[in-house]
């Protein structure tokens, strides 16, 4: 038997596909992106890595389960030490300080992703929070696979290292621990509230194609005037 | 001296001018939106009301004065009653069912918008949650005033009705109400809260035109095929 | 077919039953309470009283239906109401203030009723929550008909009007709407959440008896010398 | 100059002279406290775990700076584990499994304790949960100090592992940190919030307190009949 994991990434299979073909992910496996579509991605990245590890604490704050609790404040440190790598290894280099006054805002996407990641991780039913979360842990595992297996035989490549993070067998690991939870999760409610982690985890995966989408469109914010 | 509310929406004149320019207003002071136009916006609406209520409420639960929780309270019951009259005055005559399994979404920036507005009502600063409910007030009682003002010598008009539920004495009442909080909350706090009461102001202002853009565009998701 | 609150109720009779052999509620009825006990029943009433508005009102933002958003936007705001009444009716003329810097501290059973009822209303699953704050609705109103009937035919009573509250209709009204909406939530979830929305229940059920208890013992925090 | 963490101690003074002269500490320390005492205050302090770990996640999720988000996840791990390492060392050893349905309920001091805890880390202003949290930090790094001064040159003690893991140089400098960031965000507030972090604080170390003392007198819930 097969659990609401599975179950979710199959409903969600077109979405992963347009991933696959979108300019943004090709061009990043042929390692042709243009450095600054990276760069804007890399600074929603770091605003949104805020918000994810937020969105993780109060997961585990309500978690019943001192295991799952554990898992989850885990994955809310991981969380922030892997914004903090991702400043160090690759904002701090490019100049970029997101903390900055001047700083870019994050995309109209990106803010409208995090801030209903932080509301569904508060107030929504715990499973539908943990529904939430999750596509962006199964999307990174699955495009770092993807882009792994086009890039094997590659010598040099631009994005190596960013690469290397999501094909990571530690981040697997961690991807398939916060599956089991939801898996047990979904198993214990009733099929009302399993529908509505299947629609939280629906719209978690369109907003990581958006949130590729935006950072290749430079999608902006209008202005007054 | 004026106060916090003054200041924040002096701030945002220039959001005040381009919504008072741009074609949904313009249009629908004029009698001229289309009905299809309108009709999108009221389903935006809509869902907006139900996550305001919301939002609304959880600022009641962290009031500490008892005044203040009560006219808090009190705005959450008039805005799931303002969501009640929306359905039996505008949606149910036009036959939209915003709860229907096969109504249309609300838009992405319909979703960004109150996302931030149950985030931040639950889990920032009250002033700062405070400050960013306020612009969905001020913004419909500045508004209503302009339409009404460009309306009063038309006779028959489309969109009376609606026109003067924002005109509405008791709703400028609970405008001013809503300020006085806000404006006692600015008081009591640093400058560097003060500031971020601020920028939540203008986000929501800023959000307020992006409502009426959006359905005015009848901006949609992506398909992932 | 009978409810989850009808059940509930059931299973706490004993409680019930301490609670109307209590010399604290048998005195109240005999209008032979001391004075003394009385008012130290209502400074911890008064400090009851704004954590409950602030229950109702989380629990209200978590409501999905309409409906019970309202129900409960209006319940706290009654709260609220309820707390100002006490006030002028019942703390002034006694001279009582519980904002008063020097006013007695709430009593520890006091405290610990109400930080599990801000709890349980912001942080459990929904129907816990409202499992939760139910039985200050029901023991009111059963303890007021209690008391009604003893007092009947009793002319003068000094806690007349505190009795008369609780028997008024429109608070076996407010009672009903949201036993109705707990039997509703309590249909829509597995037996292991029903067994802890029982278990919230009986908890808050204990804490009434307790919350009489400790103004008949004077109950008293511990000093550090 | 001294911080705020500092001046809240100083303020507890008398409250730590009441802690180390109780009976229960007194005899932990002479390794004379009855075993069935100790076994008690095991079962309190798995509960209190469980709630602190809750807690600290929550705080967590609720805090701006990276740093601070961080330090308050791995307490909240921390937590998780040490509630781990208290059922393995101590509570499986003794047959007690708080979890088994007919495990002794935690004490009514234990559970007021842990849910203003609760409700203070989600709905407190930030600085004033984490005034809540603190003393726990602190307590038992001074009881911790206390008791090993004086039981340095004893030999054989039957609590020497419980009394060893409060004097870990990890704890203290797990202390110092929460102590470092409240210290900042006493600084960030205006007078009134500091006087509610420093209330928050006074109440919780009474609760430390009261909790070695509910332990002591065996606190138990009243029976209905």
């Amino acid at each position: 038997m097969t659990g609401f994991c599975d179950h979710a990434w199959h409903a969600v299979a077109d979405w992963f596909a347009a991933m696959t073909s979108h300019p943004f992910l090709v061009q990043l496996a042929e390692g042709t992106l243009p450095e600054r579509v990276f760069a804007r991605y890399l600074l929603d990245d770091a605003h949104y890595l805020k918000a994810y590890s937020a969105a993780l604490a109060a997961l585990s704050s309500r978690a019943d389960n001192p295991d799952d609790r554990l898992l989850l404040a885990r994955s809310a440190a991981g969380s922030v030490e892997g914004e903090r790598d991702l400043h160090r290894a690759y904002l701090l280099p490019r100049g970029i300080d997101p903390d900055a006054p001047d700083a870019a805002e994050p995309t109209p996407t990106c803010v409208a992703y995090v801030e209903g990641l932080r509301a569904a991780a508060a107030l929504e039913p715990f499973g539908v929070g943990m529904a939430a979360v999750l596509p962006c842990f199964r999307v990174y595992a699955e495009v770092g696979a993807w882009i792994t297996e086009r890039t094997r035989s590659v010598g040099a490549h631009p994005y190596r290292d960013w690469i290397n993070t999501y094909a990571d067998p530690a981040f697997a690991h961690a991807v398939r621990a916060a599956e089991d939870l939801t898996n047990r999760l979904a198993v214990g409610v009733r099929e009302a509230e399993r529908e509505r982690m299947l629609a939280a985890y629906v719209r978690s995966t369109r907003f990581e194609w958006m949130f590729w989408d935006a950072a290749w469109r430079g999608e902006c914010w209008p202005q007054a005037s």
